[in-house]
């Protein structure tokens, strides 16, 4: 019955048709979140969507390269020594236990053929998932373009939202 | 190839247009999600989109004006006492160091030109951000109308799902 | 104004129709957020819609039996450990207090008329919401079908994907 669903979006101006694409509002800094997001992130890539990873607040954590900037005020520093240096050093969302809870996670990941999580970051680049880093969140955080790894964009919430409006799935984790 | 996509919604008589809006399902009293719920749903509302904001369990401390209501039977005082009485004391969702943490990303946040969680509800509200408290959660927490600031409205999980089945990015936060 | 939509169309080949569908992924397993899970896909599918809940990580509890598997390695044995061993004994999400904190949101439950998990968990079997264990996650926690309640489906992120795709409203919780 197309005539119900033609009268139907002329009354709604702004109704869209989405598309097979998927947008992570990557905000946890979380072995196991992160995990999941790039999961699914690769997953759909293969599957032929188009996908875009927009890395807030503890999620800017996954994209760090392990170097430090220098030159940070004091309170900047204060965040910065709350948070990991890199992808190798994220703790699990429940069950830490002093570093042991992402040990075995990690141990269990390479059992399970998972990857390590730089692996799966490789792996999601591979597939050409887009990654784009939340300028507001490197702001308040005190995080530094010269901090995370090359080759990833920059963007605010409008730049996330325009991704957004157009896809089909959009999962904030 | 329009013929295909005209079966495929014969075939399926449930078929949506979805709309340029967005709902949060805003569950978590975390700090660093709330600013992330209230940042996302100002830019939303500023690019012209609808944007409703469902507040569950811990996500309504972010509707509290501070002032307590008597006369609570005793389990949900014992809720109450575990709850903040208002937006400026949530903690963030991780590293909350006695306070410390908060503290700091609220310097953060006053530095980055965020402004502090009370003003970006405010900003939400000036730009017509609907907010509604699930009264579900409200029972369940023993918070009282009277505890939450004025003018919002008030819904179950069939309003909620009613807005965010137009809608074309839900998430939950 | 039709003809921009259809044009639109044609510029975008993968253009999806979307459903009265919802997706949740079930990642957490804490009390507070299991129960939004279930109270948003019993909602729902009461309104008449398809419910998919995919479970992940510490989700896997939610549909565990309280029995328990023997022959586990050391690894996914202390994983086990870590994790609770049924649906009555997950923690909330803040303030466990030694496991006070769900115990008094239990009894809140209780007096709310909510119903306990084990309860949520029986309504959303009765209105027909799939249930689907991921079994990337249960490879990784070591989790064994054995464990499980009986009557789920199992499958990877393709199926979550395939699900998700299609529905209208995907939340990752």
């Amino acid at each position: 019955m197309p005539e119900p669903a033609t009268s139907r979006r002329t009354s709604r101006p702004e109704a869209l048709v989405t598309e097979r694409s998927v947008t992570i509002v990557v905000h946890s800094g979380d072995l196991d979140k992160l995990t999941a997001a790039f999961v699914i992130a690769t997953g759909a890539a293969a599957m032929g969507m188009r996908v875009t990873l927009f890395f807030t607040f503890w999620g800017l954590n996954a994209l760090k390269d392990g170097s430090r900037a220098p030159g940070k005020g004091l309170l900047q520093r204060l965040v910065g020594w709350m948070m990991p240096s890199g992808p190798q050093r994220v703790p699990s969302s429940r069950m830490n236990f002093l570093g042991l809870g992402p040990r075995i996670f990690r141990a269990l990941m390479r059992r399970g053929g998972v990857g390590s999580l730089p692996e799966l970051i490789a792996g999601a680049r591979a597939q050409d998932v887009t990654f784009t880093a939340c300028s507001l969140s490197m702001d308040l955080m005190g995080i530094d373009r010269s901090e995370l790894i090359d080759d990833i964009g920059y963007g605010g919430v409008a730049s996330y939202l325009a991704a957004a409006q157009d896809a089909n799935t959009n999962l904030f984790i």
